[in-house]
């Protein structure tokens, strides 16, 4: 059985940015802590909700009808199908992620980076 | 499209204990945040892993084999099929709990408190 997971003692393993590491896994789904600074590519999963829980710093999730900025504390589920571009424009964000296990982070396997267990 | 959720905001929205309130969906789970104090009951989930993060408080996830401590910002997840039972004995807890749609916080729904959504 898996241990207990301190999510700041894990994001202080690693410093590099848009290089999710998975901290654990619920059922056939993958938890993720990332660094992410600056912004991301337009992308879409066909087949999966993408749950996000900030834990420090400002990240806008550009949709293409409105921009839903979070702050720490606050959580959104992008919907499966849906266009979106997480930003950070005001430094780094750290952020937690649920997604399906092997789930490419940016809707196709030829540009993901690879989430790696830590 | 569902909102983002702010968690202390959700949490301020409700004051009694043992009673989860689903504040967000993931594919085919809830999110879920409760309040703890004292001691809930011995049960498992044969069919589902369950996944804690702490958000105040400390919380004891009690195992056959041993006790799990969680503090803010630590997240555990119980496998299926584990005996456990979460114990807050230092004060009220708060937590975010990501189950299954409709499972029941017993594990038996004839014991179990509904989760309502807010």
């Amino acid at each position: 059985m898996a241990d207990k997971v301190n999510l700041a003692e894990k994001l202080d393993s690693f410093t590099d940015q848009w290089a999710p590491r998975i901290v654990a896994r619920y059922n056939d789904n993958e938890v993720r802590l990332v660094r992410v600074e600056g912004e991301f590519v337009w992308h879409q999963h066909d087949d999966t909700d993408e749950l996000f829980l900030i834990l420090d710093g400002v990240l806008d999730i550009e949709l293409r009808d409105r921009i839903v900025q979070l702050k720490p504390g606050e959580l959104f589920v992008v919907p499966r199908g849906t266009e979106h571009r997480p930003c950070a424009r005001n430094g780094e964000v750290k952020l937690l992620l649920i997604d399906p296990k092997d789930l490419p982070n940016t809707g196709d396997p030829a540009t993901a980076t690879r989430a790696v267990e830590i």
